[in-house]
């Protein structure tokens, strides 16, 4: 590489750290389980912020419970270069989905040290608080905080299932403060404060690994909604009930999930997908006429105005399925984001990064829903994926190797030197950002 | 009527007992869960039976937890003339399904015995153990152990959701024995023990009320299946796994609910129903393809070739689906059981009894399943249906009328009367049986 940075990365002891990090899980190994704010999701933190010491990077906590670890520069008067990940994990995902681009970065930046580079710019590994939706049914809630993509109005709606609140629970944590609208002004990133953003990620996706690729410089993230809908009917008696008088919600709902496959499928394009995702009935026994009936749906594309059109098909079907059911409806739209569009200037950093490690890459856009979403919003921002087995992830077998693994945290290792400058260079990366 | 008896019921009586009972409930009345071996359950028992003895009732208990209250007859070599119900509800149920058939013939023996009636017959009240199939996946367990169409393998096999047994419950409450094989030997009715049966119920169906008919008097049970249906598919996440590359068990289970209702439908048949009470899918977050789902599926019909029929059809489906979504599938039968017809001295006592009330009846069919299904299998049987609102049931606001339940209940004792015949008529009803 131009700069000439000899990186020394272990892949197995980062795999050891992820590894010590799932041990962290409401449900036994390899299935990991790990929900904001809850007691292993603390821990996880302590043991992210024990390696962040070790690494020399000073700790800095906002009241969303966002957490910086930040290896200072010489230009004390520059944004920063920022790269992380998150640590939560939906029930029974894995072991690498987040956390790579979490402890990935603090091995980045030792190696970088350890290569006698110094920074001229700062550099902050990150640890975002709930990019998962599980708890409050909105993910990335701590990237969409700092980006001010986050009214206090609406994380009041956000209850968890026991009816606590983000407020609560963060402030239970140890973080938060007296309101929303307190914690967000606590969280929101100052204009200039960012430089640029980089995420180290797995693929997620099949692509990589069946092509042989070794790594994936994203150039768009695509462009996710979710929906709830709620159908109720007025249920009875499985055998006593005659079908001319049901308004089955059940049935309803049934239709709706096939409705949004095929409103998919309609498109034609591979880059858009419709999952429903939780489906519950009630009072959900053998011998009653569902009464009601919730779904969660999750639709992206990375083509904004596509994506749309499928929501606005499935909301169609909903009205159209209540009206000849005779059930009564409800929907919520959860969220409904733009795609971002990655920075030149972060592919640049992030493709020379790759060809000095000499071996394969390729562009690629990210289907999955990450924090760089968000980031994108208020700073120049980048992503590089590295393959996962089988494109498996939200699963207890999600696996990257080690090798693969090595390569992807010592390109986010170059890709950070490139940004943040050499202490040496007073001229350098920093200015072209 | 012929015999002179003069009934004085109170409606509003029953209607207080009922709605005591339901206080004990796992949810706040209106609603009703009452859990077969649960707390409540328990208190409920123990209330039926200060009911029972205060209307000079005997009590036994068998090891399943039938509870039997006896009025001795004059000839106490001849069989019991047998009424009863359960006291068991599905969670959210209401306050009248089953209960009513335990409480109102108290009241309807209490009834008889102030008028001066003296049975011939013994004259037996019965609640019935898990009527509801909530707890270990099988309906009318009790009845069914009367009638000897269980087998210990079968309740070995039947595990709640906590991995207990039958045994291990009905021990802990104070019932049971040391095997199932034990349990079942202790509770299967000798032959000739019982000379007839008659069940007291809401007829969970509309029928009686848009007609404005007082008394339903039942020919035949409806013959009852229930299935349930696993598919396993491989998951991911909802953003990264593209839709060429998807297995979603959740979209296989919502097109096999849609089928039922096809299948049942394609009968042209107001007789067969078909519903899919329970759909859980796994992992069951918006932003995972479901890899899991379950689904519990009841069909009945009074004709039990085009029940059968149903049956066939949709496991056809099971089978199809499953092939081309690419998920495994496996298929449980719980239950297929046969129909039952009701005894024609039974519907004439019946008859005779809502005649001599002077309102008006009809005979009809039970759509729904009840521990008569299984009492008719060793004795001659028939049921007695009063009008319940809306139909409904299995609901908060499940609910029948003070007036329609004391008319019921005073059917119910003339049936009685007439199937046990009075001790100073040692050549009267019985021998008719």
């Amino acid at each position: 590489m131009g700069n000439g940075i000899k990186l020394d990365v272990s892949g197995e002891e980062v795999v050891a750290q992820l590894l010590h990090l799932a041990t962290f899980s409401d449900d036994p190994n390899p299935a990991v389980t790990r929900i904001v704010f809850t007691k292993n999701d603390l821990l996880a933190r302590g043991y992210v912020k024990e390696l962040m010491a070790a690494a020399g990077l000073k700790i800095r906590e906002d009241p969303m419970g966002n957490i910086f670890g930040r290896w200072e520069g010489s230009n004390v008067s520059t944004g920063a270069v920022v790269t992380g990940s998150h640590a939560d994990a939906i029930p029974l995902a894995g072991a690498y989905d987040g956390t790579l681009g979490v402890i990935g970065p603090i091995a980045a930046v030792a190696a970088l040290r350890r290569a006698g580079f110094r920074p001229r710019a700062p550099i902050d590994v990150l640890m975002f608080t709930s990019e998962e939706p599980t708890r409050f049914g909105l993910g990335c809630i701590g990237s969409r905080g700092m980006a001010g993509e986050l009214t206090a109005a609406l994380l009041d709606e956000k209850l968890d299932v026991n009816g606590t609140s983000f407020q609560a629970a963060s402030t239970a944590a140890g973080y938060g403060g007296a309101s929303h609208q307190e914690i967000l002004e606590g969280t929101r990133i100052k204009e200039g404060a960012v430089a640029a953003f980089v995420e180290l990620h797995i693929e997620q996706g099949p692509l990589l690994e069946k092509e042989g690729t070794q790594l994936g410089i994203v150039t768009a993230i695509a462009a996710p909604a979710a929906l709830r809908v709620f159908f109720s009917g007025d249920g009875g008696h499985a055998g006593a009930l005659l079908m001319p008088y049901r308004n089955d919600a059940g049935l309803a709902a049934a239709e709706v999930a096939l409705a949004v496959e095929a409103a998919v499928l309609k498109t034609g394009a591979i880059d858009a997908v419709g999952t429903t995702g939780l489906f519950e009935i009630g009072p959900n026994t053998v011998n009653s006429v569902p009464r009601e009936a919730k779904l969660e749906i999750d639709i992206r594309d990375i083509n904004k105005d596509r994506r749309d059109a499928i929501v606005a098909s499935v909301l169609k079907t909903v009205e159209e399925v209540a009206k000849r059911r005779k059930v009564r409806h409800r929907v919520e739209i959860i969220n409904q984001d733009a795609p971002a569009i990655c920075s030149d200037k972060v592919i640049a950093a992030a493709t020379e990064a790759a060809e000095a490690l000499g071996g394969s890459h390729k562009r690629m856009v990210s289907r999955a829903y990450h924090d760089s979403l968000f980031m994108a919003r208020f700073a120049p921002t980048g992503m590089i994926f590295i393959p996962c087995r089988g494109g498996w992830s939200h699963r207890p077998d999600e696996f990257a190797s080690p090798a693969d693994i090595e390569r992807g945290v010592k390109a986010l290792a170059l890709t950070l030197a490139k940004l943040a400058g050499s202490a040496g260079d007073e001229t350098g990366a920093h200015t072209e950002l």
